[in-house]
């Protein structure tokens, strides 16, 4: 695929573009330049870490047999190769950065797996229940690792203030998935939704500030523009958090790939719950009282349980501060954008993105 | 401290140098130069990673108290500057290398003692049993990135080859580990010695062999250089390990910092049990036998039962195999190094590294 096709359509062809179509064919055109790099690297790994991140990518099933693909969006890649474009810059001197990106955000999704004991990540089996803790922990490992090789061998002159970038990101990463381990060992009622949000920018919109930031270093640009990039990623991130915490409460299960209510199930302390929990109406009380922790002794929710949760948490304001505070995370995302790119034309297709994935009914 | 004074004594000081000493000089040399670079790197982690960090380290106590020293030897980053200094390069320069390459080997044992369950380290309770799992492996991961951050940002030239071959060999001790893990759960007659030594050299030597090859890299040595320093370190490293392995068995617990049998308790597959296993003896099905695995249901070990296991280990011929086996390896590590280094006073500061590992007596 020629470079110049991989260009958002401009002209008269955005108008095909409404609704999402257009994020869809980036992602569709992101995936297509970033998979084949993704897939080379993969094959460098020693064989048993390459049997277990194969299968992690959906590439391969347990027993080595090419499977359905199962891949993720590939959001991230999409950010840092629009980000190039952009900026000006030429997106396909940025592939292997974007696939450093995607490794890195697997290695997170590895490991948080384990931690979390969760055991589907798109509509699969994760690996740590497939591999064992160690199998899926080492392969974290190793595609972390990979990630900085990549980096390390890309002769780009953007390689390696972005290698110094994701590491700073990934330590980030870190910080907020060890915030959200101890916040859901908490109490309902000992957790700000202060505390969440910083946890979510940590955990989210870390990465995709960052995905953001790297396609502007490649593209060459001023630490202005690279800095408002990321928080362009940042607050489009957080926005994207706020949305997938209310599909996780009243989401369409054939959708989002996880059961009805399925946060509700394990009590997570998803922003609207909190939101729901800080809101001093009576649904808060209420809310603290169902919302003990709970274990797999507990059994699994009884009829109607997770039902009767959702509304109260709809009744205590928690989904409409969700969906509000969404909103302003992406006028402020819109803000970032602007300073960074301030052509509209330029920064159509990272909005579109961030627009998609904030959207989520696609 | 001055450069020159970092240099190893040459000449008549030499002489006083016998037995250890020079290397031990060498070690406390390394890590006052290489501790503070260390400790300003950990300072730069996110909160509680850091309180993780310092606490593994040996710097802090779990509730963020001052501890008495109890950090690693820092035989990693004084092979680096050795490297450095046998190659006619300024150590005072790969400071961070050097650091980098501790911060990854402290990454993979805060990650292996969550996999294999390991409570103590250096004498003090393994971190995971003190900030739990998701802690300990969240501290890991920010540890090996920040050992990349550190590259990435050093002006070095040999920054850049450095950090793909701490990539690389990242990736290799992730597939020794999982081999040791898959080798810990299979029956002990089906375990072959070669499957071990293979397994030793991924997660042992591959990191000794990585920290000479970064000193040579630093000191701008050519390609077949590097290479040579990268054998030199991983035939001494598997020497060390074989040793490490007999300690493990006959060691004495106040100099090994384990108790008396250690690994013969938790029927570890060490190389000198794997040995005695193959070795068509009497004792091999003797110990075929006794070497099932063993479960926190089975209780502590019984009066004596070590002890026995030990002497027939020992009768099998593993603890003889294993002081050959470590001799021929550290005659290869020395022939690699001669490749590297032909003058024997520039080698010396290396090969007394090396005898000291594998003496492991100071």
């Amino acid at each position: 695929m020629a470079p110049q096709q991989q260009g958002r359509p401009g002209g008269r062809d955005a108008e095909v573009a409404a609704d999402g179509q257009e994020a869809a064919v980036i992602l569709a055109q992101a995936r297509a330049q970033v998979d084949p790099e993704l897939r080379r690297a993969v094959e460098t790994l020693p064989t048993s870490l390459r049997r277990i991140a194969r299968y992690h990518f959906g590439w391969e099933q347990a027993d080595g047999a090419a499977a359905a693909e199962h891949a993720g969006k590939a959001i991230r890649p999409a950010l840092v190769l629009a980000a190039v474009r952009a900026l000006g810059g030429a997106p396909e001197l940025a592939v292997r950065a974007a696939a450093a990106v995607e490794l890195v955000h697997n290695f997170t999704l590895l490991h948080d797996d384990v931690m979390d004991r969760d055991t589907t990540r798109r509509h699969r089996p994760t690996a740590w229940t497939v591999f064992g803790d160690a199998g899926a922990i080492l392969a974290g490992d190793a595609l972390q690792a990979l990630a900085q090789r990549l980096l390390a061998e890309d002769p780009h002159p953007a390689a390696r203030p972005a290698a110094a970038r994701i590491a700073a990101c990934v330590m980030e990463l870190c910080e907020g998935q060890v915030a959200d381990v101890a916040l859901e060992r908490r109490e309902p009622d000992q957790v700000t939704l202060d505390e969440c949000l910083v946890m979510a920018e940590a955990k989210t919109g870390a990465l995709l500030g960052c995905a953001c930031a790297v396609g502007g270093l490649y593209a060459g640009a001023g630490e202005e523009e690279v800095a408002a990039l990321d928080g362009f990623g940042r607050q489009a991130g957080l926005a994207f958090q706020l949305i997938d915490d209310v599909m996780g409460i009243w989401g369409d299960p054939a959708r989002t790939g996880k059961a009805a209510g399925a946060d509700l199930a394990v009590r997570k302390k998803s922003l609207p719950v909190v939101a729901a929990l800080a809101s001093g109406t009576p649904e808060a009380g209420e809310l603290a009282a169902l919302y003990g922790v709970v274990g797999p002794e507990d059994g699994p929710p009884k009829e109607g349980e997770l039902e009767a949760m959702a509304v109260v948490v709809e009744r205590a304001g928690g989904r409409d501060w969700a969906q509000l505070h969404a909103a302003d995370r992406m006028s402020r995302a819109v803000h970032q954008l602007s300073r960074a790119v301030p052509a509209p034309e330029a920064a159509d297709g990272l909005l579109s993105l961030a627009e998609f994935v904030t959207r989520r009914s696609h």
